[in-house]
């Protein structure tokens, strides 16, 4: 029988960090390649934190506040933002597990709202999704997918409306999803 | 006797959104702000959530997953951001109950080291800081802050200092902490 090292704390951490585990390797592959951007200080660009809410608080003595219920939130903003080249950069990554669509439920209509305020404001804003059984994770500028949206009454975008209006997302080591490389083409003419 | 409507209400939610309740009120009516600088989309800003390490999550059948264990977590970032005007915007806010100095043990080291980077990409950064006692809350830009910091061996900041070097920010129904005015002055020459 196959051991896998502390498989089953992979398993408890990618289950817990988010509402329902969807979505964590991209989450973590994003993470990483915010860390070498922060490292190398090419960009701050941070995930938030899971919004909860938090019902009841035990305050032990001599011991760190233990939070004993808590729910989770809808997010009213985006997953990331920050700064990069002297513009704000805001942004929400999903994966999906179909083979012909993305489904418009995962993203929520207040999130679509910010996305349209931000740019209005003069964010570079976008979407960044992975067709996890393609390998294939996509940029898409806030403005399309917002119109797509406000356009049409289908509940899902398909596939191939990514592959004509997205932008493959290059991955390496050290920066898996290279996102920055496709703002840098579109936003810096680089 | 009187029986203020909802108080216990208040006083627990008071209690349990930050951790041990500090800065609350100007937390409060920094929210409120923001709110009314989204309405009239002057501006978007939002507070980000309070980071949790999340322990242990119940998934009961037909309702809403329960977080059962957490714990508050040190920020790695400020609490503040969002875009005005273009502009990436970043701050820090924190009351103050002395009367003769603001302790720098309550704005941590790697929230210093945060402001430093952002305004090195380019952010509008700063601090807003609540005397409670004079019912004062000063605007300080963080570059003025940092400074200090990093040359000084005292562990807080003189209130003086705060009156030769911050901004007071005025308040109004709509506007409890109309910080963007400031931002007006010091970056957009209004």
């Amino acid at each position: 029988m196959v051991n896998y090292p502390s498989g089953k704390k992979f398993e408890a951490e990618t289950r817990l960090t988010s509402a329902g585990g969807r979505g964590m390797e991209l989450e973590k592959e994003i993470n990483s390649t915010n860390e070498f951007y922060l490292a190398q200080d090419i960009a701050v660009i941070h995930k938030k934190p899971t919004p909860v809410t938090i019902v009841k608080v035990d305050y032990p003595k001599r011991s760190a506040a233990r939070i004993t219920e808590a729910y989770f939130k809808l997010p009213s903003t985006t997953d990331y933002n920050g700064i990069y080249k002297g513009k704000y950069i805001d942004f929400e990554a999903k994966e999906c597990a179909s083979l012909t669509s993305f489904p418009l439920k995962s993203i929520h209509a207040h999130q679509i709202t910010h996305l349209e305020s931000v740019q209005r404001h003069g964010a570079i804003a976008f979407l960044i999704i992975r067709f996890t059984k393609y390998g294939e994770t996509y940029f898409v500028e806030a403005d399309k997918l917002v119109s797509y949206v406000r356009n049409n009454t289908r509940h899902s975008i398909p596939y191939e409306w990514f592959k004509n209006n997205g932008k493959l997302i290059s991955a390496n080591y050290v920066k898996p999803v290279d996102y920055l490389k496709i703002v840098d083409e579109l936003y810096f003419g680089q």
